[in-house]
């Protein structure tokens, strides 16, 4: 039987990536929590003795600190950098982009605004790049609007990575008809779509669908749901331990995909169990 | 009684614009008709002699020439600017406004894109900015886009001054989800709200409104229902012949607007014969 993983699955570029990198520095530590998923986290601590810390005054001149993918202000990269003998950046590219971005434009005199969440690391990262923090500003939804001083008519806008496109759409039609010029990065991240695009491909092909994540992770579920519209054996389980062997029985091709938190060893436990089954 | 005119009304500052300049060039002739009106463009003849060529080989060396309000391309202009003693821009600082974006993002890099009509005079002058003419696209509706192949994935837009925010917008978002960046520059005129917010204000005043314009014209229409719905004493008239006397018995705020293709001197003979009128 052919096992094949989608071409797109689980961990995003930017979490696959800051993983690797925090393998890589053992007795480490990283400035917040690297990634939002604690398993992976703990492992990390285990096999890598990559530590944590929550604030910069924790941090030791010794120590080897490492950005979280969600990035951390600009001022307190520089402090870090003063103080610690190392620093490596995990920060997620495209994470770094709308950081470049504000930096960019909020010297060449735009006014800047953020869509996302106010009190998210990566938006707390991304507003500390602009030059003149007064005419920066963050909004969740288009009414946030009504609230908003510009200093100029010439405005820049960028997304949190994880937002949604459709409500990034709304608040730039409401400043594209009142301002002079606007001016539009896309930076929202396509990672969760890709993940379902390449279910519904392997999907169409497989005769019998794996789909490893959480019972209750929305993402999960979708991609679950994805791959029942295809292939009616899809299955979705949560590690290894769920799968039974009369599943495959007559099989020749198995696809495999996984949620947005679901790490590659998981992944790895699962297909070494399939691949156990008599055929 | 008070007789006053809205804050605004009948032709848009571009037009009021280069009728005063044409005025002041006694014997000079336009490049293509000045403005959309032929009534107007027959008194500037009669008046003042300005004359029409509707094509550059027609010009004489001797001749002062007048840039239409809708502007002209690049190359006829400077052609024009060589061949003849002297050249007078009437062009509306709206249109030079989507000219200078046009020439300035298409040196900084950007595809252009202009939404608009590819015949239409101002579009064919904006669009002749770009410093690459294969990089720069028109289009009418959000569909055109399908058959549009930019260079860049960083797009400059500009829109065609009288077209309709709702569309531009349409076109803007499907933009925007496809590429890294998209400069959106508002260059819709708002000449024809700003009649209609004035419309709106002096009715709420007047006890009699007069609204001058063609009863087949579909923004002077607009413009006497808006004052119908606020003063139930509005008239549509299309010049001084159809006033009535009677309608001003016992009135004290007489207001008046007109549609934007009716000139002043037409309102002011309107505005004559309301005052020959005993009160």
């Amino acid at each position: 039987m052919k096992i094949e993983l989608a071409s797109s699955y689980g961990f995003c570029f930017g979490v696959k990536r800051a993983i690797e990198i925090a393998q890589k520095y053992e007795n480490s530590a990283t400035m917040g929590p690297l990634i939002h998923n604690e398993d992976e986290i703990n492992r990390l601590k285990k096999d890598f003795n990559v530590g944590l810390y929550s604030q910069l005054s924790d941090v030791k001149p010794d120590d080897t600190v490492i950005i979280r993918t969600h990035g951390i202000p600009k001022n307190d990269l520089k402090e870090l950098k003063k103080g610690v003998k190392k620093v490596i950046n995990a920060t997620c590219p495209f994470v770094t982009t709308p950081q470049n971005i504000v930096k960019n434009m909020s010297k060449d005199g735009y006014s800047i605004l953020i869509f996302g969440d106010i009190e998210h690391p990566e938006v707390k990262g991304v507003k500390s790049y602009a030059s003149d923090l007064d005419d920066v500003h963050v909004i969740l939804c288009p009414e946030d609007l009504k609230n908003v001083k510009f200093k100029n008519n010439k405005i820049a806008c960028v997304a949190q990575t994880t937002k949604k496109k459709e409500t990034y759409l709304e608040i730039v039609n409401a400043l594209i008809l009142k301002n002079k010029e606007v001016r539009v990065f896309n930076t929202i991240c396509d990672a969760t779509f890709e993940n379902q695009d390449a279910a519904r491909d392997i999907s169409k092909k497989a005769d019998i669908m794996i789909v490893i994540g959480g019972k209750s992770s929305s993402n999960t579920k979708q991609l679950h749901s994805i791959c029942l519209e295809n292939c009616k054996n899809s299955y979705l389980i949560e590690n290894e331990n769920e799968l039974e062997s009369s599943w495959f029985i007559n099989k020749n091709y198995c696809g495999i995909t996984a949620g947005a938190s679901t790490p590659d060893w998981v992944i790895q436990k699962v297909i070494d169990k399939i691949k156990s089954f008599k055929p």
